[in-house]
């Protein structure tokens, strides 16, 4: 057996809900909206189910949806891509991710992440033969250094995979930022993974920046995105892929053998919801911003320490003036005892760890998110 | 870039499919049913969409669907499996192989492989590390052969792939050449990945034998199943893994990082399908067998020498008696002059390969078959 899978724990998300499930928690722990998600998209999906074509679509994804998705990063994010050489669709952003990194990386090259990180990126990288160089962004603003940047980077850097905005410190990294990364990725000649499942779900008038806008990035960054993410429709990984040709002749062999197509009918519903008006999507962050805001003032009237949150369905609750050193005891005291379930955010972290924020999920029904609270109101 | 994947072309079923719809040609390549496939477990599906949950579904797959996998192949196999420990879902069974691949193989490992191989297995195999050691099996009856099997085991062997019943030979592996599998599976304590998503579709009273359940071989086997083929929906994307709990946790560690999980509303309506009473396998059996029998008949009433088809939507014709040495020139002549696609049998091996058989997909409706037969017409 391979050691870099064998070895691992399961998902703290897996594990986290699974708790939940067994008992009855509320789950503020994976983060996934518990509405049923868009009506229409979800009827559309359904009458391709019933009444369309259920056989393999293209391997790069059925036409409609690749225009669909450069016209929708056209309208949303000026980019230029052409839907037939630099679009695919994948069976979720972590099949995207997974691809790219068995692509991209040959072994023995090395790969510059940035912690805190998803729990997936590890094992693929090293999975794939990569070496990981971790730079370890820190509260409260989590913000690069060109110092940890130009140590991490060097002659045998291949990749750098960043995830924008960050999860779980649900911050987005600012122009400065992109700008100082993109010089290193031209200047070692590096192809940048853009993890940016996240775009659509930022607050307060803010825009995404993605990479691969920035000069010198267009032929060399691969962006991910996920309609899951978008439409708060998390079990249909469906996901989607931008890169130059070069680089996606590479990318579609791999994920012409990880999962070769995606099935039509959740993509031929995704189609249409990329189309859909501006007033969604700014209806979708109002919705996720207002709970956001329902949820910290709840936290911060308990007497907890909140930190703010620029985007996705996440914000984390400072620990340390609580007296906690240990983020992951105190969530698993969280979850049986006062029966929420959160997320230890040094679950992110491969070395020294951030040990005193959890990560709270506020994509909820008002409801749920009281309910919480209330079972929270003895913990300050 | 990573060369096992940059070096590869697009899988021959991709890039037949695609010129058959360039060039209007009847695709009798790609194996997939023409027509929309039971109505009731899309319309099941279709419910799930619309009215059920869409959010991220358990990591292993729903239990609903667990349990109907293990259900399902105790009656129809005599399997007994635990649907808590030794049952995943997984996006198709392409991640499934992949995910196993991966999860088994450490870079050096020697994985013993049959010719004709769908087209994955080999990257896939490399990707993870595995030196290939290929037993090729020819035509009429692609039999094992205990010297070439000898030859191929060793010390440092540690998964065999087998494809069974196997695409694109139409055929079964017999009883004795399992076992004399299963033998050296034993003596070389190697883990055999079990590719069996035509289990189903098999003709003239003919029985599956899943290698998983011969002696000793209960441990040591990873069996891989399909729902697109099942049901003739191929464009679902949902696969099983069914597996012994030491190597489950292994192999859902990989799927935890290349999907981590698979559409929970198709995992609904699969679910539903999969607990069809018999008259339904017995009767989707049967349509095919009376499909290959059609274009059977025609071909030979066209003067054509077709093989036997003992399984798959699969039949092959013997071409070398019109005098061609290049089935793959042959197949380009047939899709571009003659308007019906077909894929070349050479494409599946990947060193001496036999280049005198054409791969027909027969699951097609009647007007399909005799228009391609039209066609064919001029070829004898
Ligand atoms: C794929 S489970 C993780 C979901 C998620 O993005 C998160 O909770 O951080
Ligand atoms: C995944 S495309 C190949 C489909 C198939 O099983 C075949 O045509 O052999």
């Amino acid at each position: 057996m391979n050691p870099v899978f064998a070895d691992l724990p399961t998902s703290v998300f897996e594990t986290m809900s699974r708790l939940a499930r067994e008992t009855g928690a509320i789950n503020l722990g994976q983060g996934f909206p518990d509405d049923p998600g868009p009506a229409d998209i979800r009827a559309r999906g359904a009458q391709a189910l019933a009444e369309g074509f259920n056989q393999y679509p293209p391997m790069m994804g059925l036409p409609v949806l690749r225009e669909a998705v450069a016209a929708h990063y056209a309208h949303h994010q000026g980019l230029d891509l052409d839907p037939t050489t630099e679009v695919m669709v994948t069976s979720g952003a972590t099949e995207a991710l997974a691809g790219a990194l068995l692509a991209l990386i040959e072994p023995g090259d090395e790969v510059v992440l940035f912690a805190p990180l998803y729990d997936a990126y590890l094992p693929l990288v090293r999975r794939a033969g990569g070496v990981p160089r971790i730079v370890t962004l820190r509260p409260p603003g989590f913000g690069l250094d060109e110092a940890a940047l130009a140590a991490a980077f060097g002659p045998r850097t291949k990749v750098v995979l960043l995830n924008n905005p960050l999860n779980p410190s649900a911050t987005m990294v600012s122009r400065a930022d992109l700008e100082l990364l993109a010089g290193f990725c031209r200047r070692f000649d590096v192809t940048a993974v853009c993890d940016e499942v996240w775009e659509h779900v930022v607050f307060d008038g803010r825009a995404h920046i993605p990479l691969i806008g920035l000069p010198g990035m267009r032929e060399r960054t691969v962006k991910i995105g996920s309609a899951g993410k978008i439409f708060s429709l998390t079990g249909w990984k469906v996901g989607f892929v931008m890169a130059a040709p070069p680089l996606m002749r590479v990318l579609a062999k791999a994920h012409q053998y990880l999962t070769f197509t995606t099935p039509p009918n959740l993509q031929e519903a995704v189609a249409y919801g990329l189309g859909k008006e501006d007033a969604y999507f700014e209806g979708m962050r109002r919705d996720f911003a207002r709970s956001r805001d329902r949820l910290a003032a709840g936290l911060r009237g308990l007497g907890l320490s909140v930190l703010p949150s620029a985007a996705t369905y996440f914000l984390n609750v400072d620990v340390a003036p609580l007296g906690v050193r240990d983020d992951a005891a105190f969530c698993e005291t969280l979850v049986r005892r006062h029966g929420v379930a959160a997320i230890p955010v040094s679950a992110f972290y491969a070395e020294d760890p951030v040990r005193h924020l959890v990560r709270l999920c506020f994509a909820k029904s008002d409801a749920t998110l009281d309910t919480a609270l209330d079972r929270l109101g003895d913990l300050a």
